[in-house]
């Protein structure tokens, strides 16, 4: 199921071409997955996913890594089941264990546990949170 | 405001007083946020969640400084602000740096979008990313 | 704060008028809150709504308590704390206890995790929870 | 689809075997649906969250069918297919008749809209709402 | 996967049948889709959420095509395949173009994206944004 | 309440300043609202969203007020209240009327609640809406 046809490589308009150049470039690998393919019907659109994704998720002051738990996290929270998949073979591809995999889903267990309760209850703000 | 009103130490039950006791002294501080205050009403459910944050929460594969950003995480992405504004106090206090919190907030919004792009899209996943 | 001027009385169409007196009917109170002070700028949707209410939350096979608190479970996971507070005073005016409401909050806080867990680990649905 | 691989009852690990003979004896069936053999390969989370469920939906102050209701309000607002068909089937079990489910589909609509709707408009909490 | 049967035209009850018909008539098209031959099984909830169809998605102030542009921003949010595929197909047949699609898509992703963004930094609403 | 400190104009980095810069020369006015102000902690994030929404948010194919509708639309259903009030705000300033508006908040509903339905049931998509 989808909305719009997945494009193969030889359906690729030149501005969507590069942008695939570049993702095969950047992470060193053919295989350019289905969210690209979709994405490319709009070339706008796809290159300034692509240029924020690549802004966005490599190194900094935060571990890869750790920047494809939180993406896993946000992606649970949010019912994607698509960037749930990705992101989780992206991590591990960076060297998420299994331990680790595991703390993760607790975090997001317990998390959302407590934002329902938190939000139920209507608790309110403690001063000593606010920064203003 | 709030559903329930917030319990000031000397209204809780003696099983909420244990918990209070245990917030206490595992944070070495005094302080007692209105979560566990709202939650008191329910001496069981506050016993349980407490136990299950000390359980998740606390160091193991994963920094605790980490398990509180995919705690704000999963926070934003159910639109809690309490949740919210505790947990970047929490993750200050275990030393989550600006540079830190910055990159956290990039990846959370860029997460968001995608997540939205994917699901418009419609797109399958990639059989790479199935473990099965 | 509000995107549109609450209404009050003297300011109501005489379509919304009408609304207002089936209201006070049907609750048998004077206090109109102010959802439809809000919702009072389009007497269209404003008398849709108002239908819509009265018809799914009277009696029926389900008690109006339990319909209440359905309510806030559907409110506290969409993240609405108007709908929260004054559905929690519902639920509250038609006999909710406070066991009942310590369980509902347990049962929304549980279901919100094992919610995320499962979307997290992507788990197939069993064939024997499918009709067809 | 799934993130890991579901567990057959020889694969277990002795921790995870204990609370699989739980599940069993607890609901008087030899079946486990799919989302325990998903978690089991954390021994830890299993336990708590095994342990949590069967605290939380027993029989209490409210109908364990009550319960069972409540749990598929949050899971459809959550947009979880998985928690929707368990515990609908759940539901069911527990002796949740056709009429009680329309009227919990037409609760569930119904609060879904109007949460909507006073977030579109931005309501402010009428004091009469707020308990402190 | 389904948590009821769909219902064929020769299972429909009288009081349903009628409301097929006015679907039928109203699109001018024998096809009438499975959400509807779900929601059958209770011709009361069936009915009221036809009826709140036709008089909200029927021209207006707004084009009926701007309508389901704005019918799947909401369904992307919410997380509904089906919302969106059967939607979407809905803006298409009333006209929406492929770049139209595109800023659709484009206005959802940055959307999602800046609202998280706002949500994790707590921004309070400026005065300027505030009728009363 | 925030978890960052509104920058004021002569807090601003240089890279901040620019930005600032634009969106006032963009928008022909003096007024720049929280949301940049909170952002402004981080030139980087500042400068990629802004550009990002200067690209989307202009004329194209749809009328920037339609594109205004689709981000209240979204932020509703994300529950972010204050940006349901800033595209409020920008709807009406871009031309909305009150009874585009009512018909917008009518959409909402009316998607929500048919989002949510559809959820519950678990209705398959009809070949019909699948454009592979």
């Amino acid at each position: 199921m989808a909305t719009v046809r997945l494009l193969s490589d030889d359906e690729l308009s030149p501005e969507s071409q590069e942008v695939f150049a570049d993702i095969r470039l950047t992470r060193g690998s053919d295989f350019v997955n289905n969210f690209w393919r979709a994405l490319a019907h709009d070339p706008v659109t796809l290159k300034r996913t692509w240029e924020g994704i690549k802004a966005v998720m490599g190194p900094g002051a935060l571990d890869p890594k750790v920047k494809e738990m939180i993406y896993i996290a946000v992606s649970v929270a949010h019912g994607c089941p698509y960037c749930i998949h990705s992101h989780t073979a992206g991590a591990r591809g960076k060297g998420m264990t299994d331990a680790e995999y595991a703390e993760l889903i607790a975090v997001i267990g317990m998390a959302s546990e407590t934002n329902r309760l938190v939000t139920a209850l209507g608790v309110p703000i403690d001063e000593a949170f606010d920064v203003q």
